[in-house]
């Protein structure tokens, strides 16, 4: 087992690096920070490319490390470094940045969830997490929002990347192929014009497009759509934030057998 | 007008630590950061000690500002200063920290938002946000949750702490004596033990507890609710973001006439 003591090391900067879009786009690879990440990628056999490990947390977690993944000993110095965080567990894995896409005109079946220039790394974490919680097949994100792989998004989703389908794809060819293969599109904008999502029977197989925090969703999507949802607002409060619209929106149209 | 160019104004000094908790309660107030925020506090008749604005800002909103309130014109430089962003808007108010408090002997109406040592300010500003869009009559803060008027609390509210009752309080006591005035008291638990929320009829009075984010509620807040409810993951996520269950919750539990 290699031992790492130096941030100036070359694993340590490229590691640190990851941090980056540029930096996981020219290594191909993300990064897990902290045991429950780590421990849902093994579960689900991510491709795991590195275990950077504290003595404390290999100690801890060694057993459980699959066979044929290279793992450094680090220092707590270098794991504040690569965590870019005051107070990192003390370990980390690097993991294959997903490439995957997927045609929607072969989409037949399932919820889905659509996200619309989506700004926050954590509304767009914790949305995919509460897709996987809902029982949503996956997510798709438009071009106009935030990366994917970034720390933050990562930690918001709390390893649902594991457990659905996360893709980028175009939300217009989107919303347009599920129409036509007869899977009714969701919008949600904040207006009172639109449907009030109450009225909508619960169903098994749609999409919900979720938008942008401040300008909500593009116009040219919710002129695709096959309705348009919204969440009416009984108080003062001008919005919710989209990640709660989201949760609210898609248990309430997600169908539980 | 005072015009402010250094940072080491004895005025920036104090609102710069109103970032703390101590800084605000030495002061007893906090701090507003951008126009939506001011504008909702000059709208709801807040206490204002100072109105802090950068020329720009100054000739968008002057007409709006109250009368009787000092303004101060402050650098681009002391902005970033005062609101500790890379990027303020530049313009902020001082408002008075509330002290209000409320008996819950006395409270027999109304929906009520109950954080139990919920950790994230996000979190908390996100739920008091939705309880204000819910029709929510209050939030009581416990004992064991972040504090209310940090800047990351305050920007999460976006000004729902005008709109609903925001206070701080004894759950248990809130809790026994809610029930005792009849008020139904539902916890919330990641337990599939407890009772589906989809079992409850929604109602106009009625109060729901939130607890934190990886321990859930207290026990012995538990112990004393009517009935404590859990909202089914359908997926593989192990839980729901606590703000996204609070949304949930508030959405389905709270009716609306």
């Amino acid at each position: 087992m290699e031992q790492i003591v130096s941030k100036k090391n070359e694993h340590v900067k490229v590691w640190a690096k990851l941090a980056t879009k540029k930096g996981r786009e020219v290594q191909g690879t993300y990064l897990l920070d902290g045991w429950h990440l780590v421990q849902e990628a093994i579960n689900n056999k991510a491709k795991m490319h590195a275990i950077m490990v504290t003595e404390d947390q290999l100690k801890m977690h060694e057993l459980e490390f699959p066979e044929g993944v290279p793992v450094y000993l680090i220092t707590a110095e270098v794991a504040k470094y690569i965590g870019g965080t005051v107070s990192p567990q003390g370990i980390f894995a690097e993991i294959t940045l997903p490439t995957k896409s997927l045609k929607p005109s072969y989409v037949h079946k399932g919820a889905w969830l659509l996200l619309d220039g989506i700004q926050d790394p954590g509304n767009i974490g914790t949305m995919v997490r509460t897709a996987d919680a809902a029982g949503f097949k996956g997510v798709v994100l438009g071009d106009g929002s935030a990366d994917l792989y970034s720390p933050k998004v990562v930690r918001a989703m709390q390893g649902s990347q594991f457990h659905i389908e996360v893709l980028k794809g175009n939300l217009l060819e989107w919303t347009q192929e599920l129409v036509s293969n007869d899977l009714p599109v969701y919008g949600s904008q904040l207006n009172p014009q639109a449907k009030n999502y109450q009225e909508v029977n619960a169903s098994l197989d749609f999409a919900l497009i979720m938008g942008n925090e401040g300008q909500g969703m593009a116009e040219e999507l919710a002129k695709a759509t096959t309705a348009n949802l919204y969440v009416p607002i009984n108080g003062e409060a001008e919005s919710l934030n989209v990640a709660v619209a989201a949760g609210i929106l898609m248990f309430n149209l997600k169908l539980v057998l």
